[in-house]
């Protein structure tokens, strides 16, 4: 009895196999698509030697001697992932500078060889088991260290990946996903794809794989698309098949935006991974210096933004050179987890439908009148790379609205300057809008509905106290530094608050 | 039957009216004290002449006719006051100018000769009649229009406020506070406040009567005592004999505000009724400029602050020359009696436990060495006058706390630097704290849990999505404009959130 039991379990498992290892042309998610959807909302994790240099992307010449967390904890780190409400860990096991998070066999650029040896891999697996998460890899393609991969047989190099792969897919239970980066340092074909995406599956059945900038204009073409492009079915091409998700790291995708991808001339569903920084400055790897996290009302609006529409979205919190995760940035996260009401086996939260997508705009004015690049309608496209820009300090932006439809919320993405921070790195975002107001057309006349004289942030949420409806909503701006320009201008009714 | 009963309604009137008229030495709150207490917080109506004029205080020369709101409706500025959660409304029916929001019979500088005749006391009182909320007037008693005022004898200027009182104690039913303002520009026994109290009494035993600027240094000085020094009972003096309320309009009171004031020998209780402006410029009348209002946090933090402590907050939210509360305006109070949880018929929400309160605290630097005046210990002493002050840009506050105590929310006054506005009379607080960190002892070093680079504003609220415990938490300043300057650092535990 207990033998027959087994090999349909075998038989059950070969099947799964089977099925997974397979891509194919659907516009429905399939298996590990549906998993990656339900998990919807990650933490990235980006340790490593850099965490530890001065570097974002180190060349694979640190010493492994240089990684030497004090304190490494693990589970803190996953505590923290539970505490915010992530459903799942992406945790970097090997950046471009090649050095492992793991004590792997095919190299010494790992763990192993540093001063704490502690291996993180198999501790953050291990305390994703035991905190109820997902647990996902991310794997660079790209190694600025391993000495294959400058070999002229590039076989040798994809050789030593699939050793690696079967280390992290077999020794360290379930792996929910695999994200491949750095793949811009080759032509696509190099990877070898196809072989290294049906070596993952007859591993891991349900890990759904995707590689970083995967969508591009052309068969076998280099020039990635940008998610602000991805609203239309079947016009672009995957780069790399077969992959399970779309990836373009850190873009946002549209508001509009479309799953079906081409590969010779088959369709195929692709769902879009989001990739952001908790920090305000946009560095991946914790440094020395203590950086400012993103305010709340921006990442409560992100959070919506990118766990819509079916996509998902990975927050990176990265651990300091101690080896923990920050107590501030710590404190953001589940603060943010708190306000959004994340609830375990729940459906996420929504944010409340926006009335005023492709809405007709007006704008008193257009930077150098390219009214198709920066025209007023770009504000409100659902699309995060395209901006409205003005061509005077003071410009006023109108989005007529269906008045039969309530409105309750107003959130804005300014297009700020950027300057690099001290450190060479991190960048610090600056307001161009000082001082504005917002109007409603109310009886033939324009009535202010909120005022401020405040800098507008990295995203400004305005929350009114009860409906409004009306035929146009203006913003006014009163004091600015430069030229305004706004990426997203969202009117949107929220469930009602009463 | 009928007869007897109207006799005994009539000896209970007369016993109440003649109970009411007397003040007497008492610790504990009176009838029409106890009424000011419950009713807690309202809504200032600064409205007249000087909403159509460029001054804040105009000198009585201004026409009547200036007075021209083009859509007056007093039904919606109580229709404000409701949805906000106030439960009072306090009406400025006569500012120093001398202009009556009345048709009073005893001057022509009034509503009825401007071109909107409506008699906004009238209209104002039946509106709160009709949403159920309590009646307030403010009378100043300098008045520079009124000839009477500057007669030899100035008890005829006493029989004009009698005639004028009498008019709007006896014409808009119940009036449940009169507040008396200028006093300063008579001395203090000139205004025969004895024989002004015993007359509103008797035409209204229930109303509570103030005079602003109430509480001196010594029997029949001029030195007003700032509300920072009433943390003593029985120590200052009744400036004005008898009142049922102190006010120090628009200062804070202390933290360990006392109640019993002297006069006569005598010892008296009497609350504390706050004055604040909603504007974040301080314009107590609306003028033609829109002005930007406080920011949702510190009129938060002012709320619990001043409707704590058993006084009243009276939170200003001016009409504008339209004769309507602005719509901004509107949505930012009645958004604070929703975030507040304000109900009809409930206690007041309230702040956390304040466990920094005295708390022994030390600063890396303490302008021109003053201790006494700057030394850190006034940044947690309760008061809102005091303030630590620094004498370096990066400087550091340390407060020692219990750690037998919880904390899980911060609230950072910070001294401000006042630039004046463009139309001269509002304010711009500019501060000096761009950015800075909050530090806890925690296992013999000190971790960060929050961080920012934005400007501190008016009132910083740090709100922790858990509970700490420690022995110390520091605030250390990351850059700054110019040596920073605390009035109150306050650590606290709200009711858990869980």
């Amino acid at each position: 009895m207990k033998k027959i039991f087994l090999l349909l379990i075998g038989i059950f498992c070969a099947t799964s196999v089977l099925v997974a290892q397979v891509l194919s042309p659907s516009d429905k998610p399939n298996r590990s698509q549906k998993l990656l959807q339900k998990r919807g909302y990650g933490m990235f994790i980006h340790f490593g030697v850099n965490t530890f240099s001065d570097d974002e992307w180190s060349d694979g010449s640190i010493p492994a001697s240089t990684y030497n967390p004090t304190e490494l904890n693990c589970d803190q780190w996953v505590r923290v992932v539970r505490d915010a409400g992530f459903r799942y860990v992406l945790l970097i096991t090997k950046h471009h500078d090649g050095f492992c998070l793991w004590d792997s066999k095919y190299t010494d650029y790992d763990v192993a060889s540093s001063p704490v040896k502690t291996d993180v891999v198999g501790e953050v697996s291990k305390a994703c088991k035991k905190y109820g998460l997902d647990f996902g890899i991310y794997y660079s393609l790209w190694d600025r260290h391993e000495p294959a991969y400058k070999d002229k047989d590039f076989g040798r190099y994809i050789q030593y990946m699939k050793n690696q792969l079967t280390e992290l897919l077999t020794n360290y239970g379930p792996v929910c996903e695999l994200w491949f980066d750095g793949g811009w340092d080759k032509d696509g074909k190099e990877w070898r794809i196809p072989e290294i995406y049906d070596f993952v599956k007859k591993l891991q059945p349900d890990c759904a794989v995707g590689v970083n900038n995967a969508i591009v204009d052309k068969e076998d073409s280099r020039n990635f698309i940008m998610p602000d492009d991805m609203t239309v079915d079947n016009r672009y091409f995957m780069l790399y098949f077969p992959t399970d998700f779309r990836l373009r790291d850190p873009k946002i995708a549209h508001k509009k935006d479309k799953k079906q991808y081409l590969y010779k001339g088959q369709s195929y569903y692709l769902p879009f991974e989001h990739t952001i920084c908790l920090s305000d400055s946009w560095n991946w790897f914790q440094k020395a210096n203590q950086k400012p996290v993103r305010e709340l009302d921006e990442l409560e609006e992100l959070f919506y933004w990118c766990t819509d529409n079916d996509n998902t979205l990975v927050l990176n919190v990265p651990p300091d050179n101690t080896g923990r995760i920050r107590e501030y940035e710590a404190n953001t996260v589940i603060e943010l987890g708190k306000r959004l009401g994340i609830r375990k086996n729940k459906p996420f939260p929504k944010n409340g439908k926006c009335i005023s997508l492709d809405a007709k705009a007006e704008a008193t004015s257009v930077y150098e009148n390219k009214m198709d690049e920066y025209g007023p309608q770009r504000a409100v496209d659902g699309g995060m790379q395209t901006r409205w820009a003005s061509s005077e300090i003071l410009p006023e932006l109108v989005v007529n609205l269906n008045p039969s439809e309530r409105l309750n919320k107003i959130s804005i993405f300014e297009y700020c300057d950027t300057k690099t921070s001290d450190d060479g790195i991190s960048n610090i975002r600056c307001n161009r809008i000082q001082s504005y107001q917002i109007d409603i057309w109310e009886q033939d006349k324009w009535v202010t509905v909120y005022l401020s004289d405040k800098l507008m942030g990295d995203c400004k949420i305005i929350r009114f106290p009860h409906d409004y409806q009306t035929s146009k909503i203006r913003l006014k701006v009163l004091k600015a530094t430069d030229f305004p320009s706004i990426y997203e201008f969202n009117v949107l009714a929220m469930p009602d608050r009463k």
